[in-house]
């Protein structure tokens, strides 16, 4: 590839924001496609983002009481099917094996579209009496959902994610486990991937196949605006706990079905971090998640300028790694203006650049990714300079978030608007809804918008249906969807 | 369940070493069965092992250059078939999917039994120059082997392990990666595990699908004596790189082939630590891995002693919590002595029992789970005291398998000592083998023991074939394996 090319063929997002979603995460190579139609494969770069947000995700899960485990990732068929809501939504979408070992399966098995159904047997087995409540329980792994149109980290065939299990004597206990995991996805996205996400409640049309009730937190992406559900937790009451027989004996000595939940976060938060920051030169990582901090970029002409730089580097490198996930490029079949472009395009927050000059002056430049200032720094500050610069981009790049969302989360009185809005993609829609499935269905129809949440933390107003006028007790989001 | 069955149901490892093996899993929690056949849950204990385990390894695999990447689960079948020794040896152990979506596939897609067939595409495409290697990669996941008879860690049709595929422009450059992650393996074991293993090269008839050559690490664990294949590193040459096209532009203008390099270490690991270190009264986990490292066990008859008692225990924790991975048993339902048992079966390196007259003399009883040394420690000294004893274990465990190694590993100079050896469990034999695999079947059919490696660090030495008399340049290890 001409060094020209590498960052010119990124086309701007404004042009075509999907193009520069696919473009930005070939050229920065964080997946690539796989030779299996739907899957993609996700290389180093972008595995390394997942693998620390996963950790730090991890960390915060296992603060509220919660173990890893892990189930088989096979469900034999009458298994998936005992609960009728759950095997409606997900049997188009699944995955089946039939032969193993070169015979054929008396019953097929389902490759895990989700785990309930072989979790809920072993809760089962599990829990006799209230003292084995609750159990609180989570995976990390993969599932599978048949997909006919894949998009790296959004929508793929096979995805990566958590999806935790829990099991509670009480319905109140269960749902406030819920909505607890939703408040963890929620400071996750804020502290960690510098994304604000707005919580809500799933409407009856969009709630996960088996729940009495779906919590959602959902991120406005940039370009398009269009809404990404980013995280559910599911209030399953005792849905799972009657046809799979998860009883115990009560304090009480009554015999009674447990409550669960189960939520669930993917690596669709790796195309969330793409979009939300992303801008016309690539990628924009949050320094907590980004795989590489700093990137020191020497530069030097000739042989007699290398062993200073060397020296130099090495002084760097001793006094950040400390602090910092650091890496030096010597590649020296590349220029350092290519060097630039293709880190900036990868999104790492600071880039050093240290030529001969610096290396007299015992010093570097600092450049920030995100607001590209430029800064000349003392090495013995340097340190200390590259700690408050990461702080300082992490802050930045989720207050910018939270600006675009707050300009562009707007209240809309009436259909035609809401509907002008979503042709030009000019963000999400507050509007009022009387609760009824056909008026959410009819502005689906028209707009292609939908109900991404009753939000948790909009105030009660009342109003009229944007459709039907009839009453209505608050405003819901109408936005399009990845 | 009474109390004393807890315990009391362990059956003895001289007994019935196999049924000790399944009932301690059980007892301890630290798998169960599924309701999937050839499949086994991972319950949280034996979850937590595992996941401390995974990130030591991960850490020293990442040390030595290799980064982390996914590959999809699935591999058209066409695909797994392009190398011939692979697909043969792996086509009658695979899973199928054949529908998707309600659709029949039209070619069915094997559930990865191993990822060779789906990575090498992709370095086909990601090598263009020998400027581009070497490529250094590794997953985390799960694979499936299509197994009669399950064996919780040991062989279930699902296990969790890693697996790591390099590519290389030179075919010594592979073949010291595959020695190097062998030395990996053993480091891990030794350091980690506190196993010492015995590293070598298998014989042609043992080696792995598609490999030149396949190096093993091999443990021998406890009661019967038998060996176990603790990890396998393969020099698989250019094999996969000529089926697969994997081709660069050399050095010096020429087009050549790539040669790869595979390695894993699976859930296994963890069945070894379990026959290894246990012993009648249940399991003994090395302090590196061990989910909890010191049980504190609070002992009270009165309410009037409880409050003195949870205010000496926070003092403890708080000394602890930063030195150790503690946990205290306060359950109101269980008696100390129960409690003694249950933390001794399920292997906890420290027990700390605490009193009311140990909080007035402000001090704890600590006892040690591989000698079952009791120790009075004033709890000023506490945190000092379980660090070094937490070391102390770690060594001793290590050094009472390397001695039972030592005391079972021994030569054998003909095939009828060799069958007696192998009939009586006494442990591995030593023995001359000329290389012929007729020989190798012949002691195989005879005393169902298998040469399970040429080692590595034994010394050349003439002698003659214990089977056909032909000279011998060595001895290699014949042993029953799991």
């Amino acid at each position: 590839m001409s060094e020209a090319s590498y960052v010119a063929d990124l086309i701007d997002q404004e042009d075509d924001f999907d193009r520069w979603y696919v473009d930005v995460i070939q050229k920065a190579e964080l997946a690539d496609d796989a030779p299996v139609r739907g899957c993609k494969v996700i290389r180093p770069y972008g595995y390394g983002l997942w693998e620390r947000m996963a950790a730090r995700l991890d960390a915060r899960i296992k603060a509220t009481g919660v173990e890893n485990a892990y189930f088989p990732l096979f469900i034999p068929k009458s298994l998936l099917e005992r609960e009728a809501a759950h095997v409606d939504g997900f049997a188009p979408e699944v995955a089946w094996v039939t032969r193993g070992g070169n015979h054929e399966l008396p019953e097929p098995w389902a490759v895990r579209p989700s785990s309930e159904a072989i979790v809920c047997p072993s809760f089962a087995k599990w829990v006799q009496s209230y003292r084995d409540l609750p159990i609180l329980l989570n995976q990390w792994n993969s599932v599978v959902r048949w997909e006919e149109r894949p998009r790296a980290f959004l929508r793929t065939l096979e995805f990566l994610w958590q999806e935790g299990h829990t099991c509670h004597a009480t319905a109140a206990e269960a749902a406030a486990r819920a909505r607890q995991m939703l408040d963890v996805y929620q400071a996750f996205y804020a502290e960690d991937l510098a994304i604000p996400v707005v919580p809500g409640v799933k409407t009856e049309a969009e709630k996960f196949a088996g729940a009495l009730r779906t919590y959602t937190v959902e991120a406005m992406m940039g370009g398009k605006h269009w809404a990404l559900q980013a995280g559910t937790s599911h209030s399953l009451h005792d849905h799972f706990g009657r046809v799979f027989g998860i009883q115990f004996l009560d304090r009480d000595g009554e015999r009674r079905f447990a409550f669960n939940t189960s939520w669930g976060l993917s690596h669709r938060a790796v195309g969330a971090v793409i979009m939300v920051h992303g801008d016309d030169a690539g990628l924009k990582l949050p320094p907590a998640v980004a795989p590489v901090q700093v990137i020191v970029v020497p530069i030097w002409r000739t042989a007699a300028e290398l062993g200073p730089l060397e020296a130099a580097v090495a002084r760097i490198t001793e006094r950040l790694r400390p602090v910092a996930r650091m890496k030096v490029d010597w590649r020296d079949d590349r220029s350092p203006g290519y060097k630039f472009n293709e880190w900036e395009l990868k999104g790492v927050p600071i880039r050093l650049e240290v030529g001969p000059r610096d290396v007299v002056a015992d010093q570097a430049v600092l450049v920030r990714r995100d607001t590209r200032e430029k800064l000349t720094v003392p090495l013995a500050n340097l340190a200390e300079a590259v700690v408050s610069t990461l702080e300082s981009i992490q802050a930045g790049l989720f207050a910018a978030a939270s600006q675009t969302l707050a300009e562009r989360m707007v209240p809309v009185e009436n259909r035609a608007e809401l509907s002008r809005r979503a042709a030009a993609n000019a963000g999400w829609s507050l509007a009022h809804w009387c609760g009824g499935a056909r008026c959410e269905a009819a502005v689906k129809a028209e707009t292609k918008a939908t109900i991404r949440c009753i939000p948790r933390d909009v105030p009660d107003e009342r109003g009229h249906c944007i459709v039907c006028d009839r009453p209505s007790e608050r405003r819901v989001i109408f936005a399009r969807a990845y």
